[in-house]
């Protein structure tokens, strides 16, 4: 009976938690949709909106991160348990990283704004973000179904952000030679396709965690790595 | 006497997990340092020797991860114990970031290697690296000696560290305006730099996580920001 009890007490705990990380997922992905459209449309507004919101964000990870402690030293888990606790708070830990990405993105809007537009890459680092956050919805869904199958996709899936990303690598060093002009608002652009790409490594990692939380296996090295600018001696 | 031996057997498992830290911490101040000067000489066998030594930094932070989840679950510390072990796993994940950028540095070493050497930046960088280390090696003493005003002042020394980046972003404008052949040299060690910098940052998230561990007070945002390319709208 008493265990019972135990048990039930630290499944509404847990539940209560991953309630906060599903919350905090949906801030995160709206702050990728919202700082993407912010650089594409130079709307410095919505940029500030991205920035204001990612406080929000921070503050919900300390409190999973609080409540998962108080759960950790009330209950105490073993175990599955614990791991499923501890997974909780490296998720978190993901998303706050992921959301400031997106406030970083956002913050080059006002350099960018003040800028001679760049219309090729400015899509196309849009269709990339898109396609994280598609990966997030995705990551989260499989998250709380407890769907290792589907994490495995979202896994897979990231050297398609990362051949998005090689190839504007490619567009950016043909737009700056072409153009001296264009250097320093391709070396902004640069980093927000690197700190895109950097988001999809971010899902890929808690791709990783809900595999590890439903089979107990941390995946191995097989996935495809889809960055190959530092491996390349010489970029056309 | 039930409570004494409790708390020795908790000490003894945190004493140990602490050794792990600091054995990583070690770890990570040489790849920093062997990351940059294999970059400085264009050295691409001691750059593989860092890529291959990020897999123990790596396999200790798992460690460290496993250790402090087995001390939760058998000791089940409360308040400022479970603290000091939820402090240990923020450490040690932030060090594993850490020899991830210095692994990133040394991978950029074959790619520059192929190119012709841009002398000023490379001196600049090394000197940037050497910065971090030193406020690594700060930092790891400030959390073996629970000195929060150690850790204090590590972290108000990143802004040289930022200030540092700045300087070397410019420089790069400058080296691609003059000669589109250095354009793509530059994209790679600007990478770098920006890299180092994040190193930094991370630096100074330990050095929060040890005023959090030793005061119980996470430090407010007083902290001066010193990486401005995200706010100027024009950079000479």
């Amino acid at each position: 009976m008493t265990d019972q009890h135990i048990l039930s007490a630290y499944d509404r705990d847990l539940e209560a938690i991953q309630a906060l990380v599903m919350k905090m997922g949906g801030l995160v992905e709206a702050a990728i949709l919202d700082g993407a459209q912010s650089l594409e449309t130079r709307d410095v507004e919505l940029a500030d909106k991205v920035r204001q919101g990612d406080k929000a964000i921070d503050a919900l990870e300390l409190r999973i991160n609080e409540e998962a402690a108080r759960t950790i030293a009330l209950r105490a888990p073993v175990s599955k348990d614990l791991r499923t606790v501890l997974t909780v708070m490296k998720i978190a830990g993901s998303l706050e990283r992921i959301g400031d990405y997106a406030k970083n993105m956002a913050k080059r809007t006002h350099v960018l704004a003040e800028m001679t537009p760049i219309n090729g890459p400015d899509a196309a680092l849009r269709r990339m973000a898109r396609e994280v956050q598609g990966m997030l919805r995705d990551v989260l869904d499989a998250y709380v179904r407890r769907d290792a199958e589907l994490a495995e996709q979202v896994r897979m899936h990231d050297q398609d952000v990362d051949q998005m990303y090689n190839a504007l690598f490619r567009e950016f060093l043909t737009f700056m030679m072409e153009d001296p002009r264009n250097i320093t608002a391709c070396m902004h652009l640069h980093f927000i396709a690197k700190n895109v790409e950097r988001m999809g490594d971010l899902v890929t990692n808690i791709a990783e965690q809900v595999i590890y939380q439903v089979t107990g296996e941390i995946p191995d090295e097989a996935r495809p790595k889809g960055d190959i600018t530092t491996s390349v001696s010489k970029v056309e």
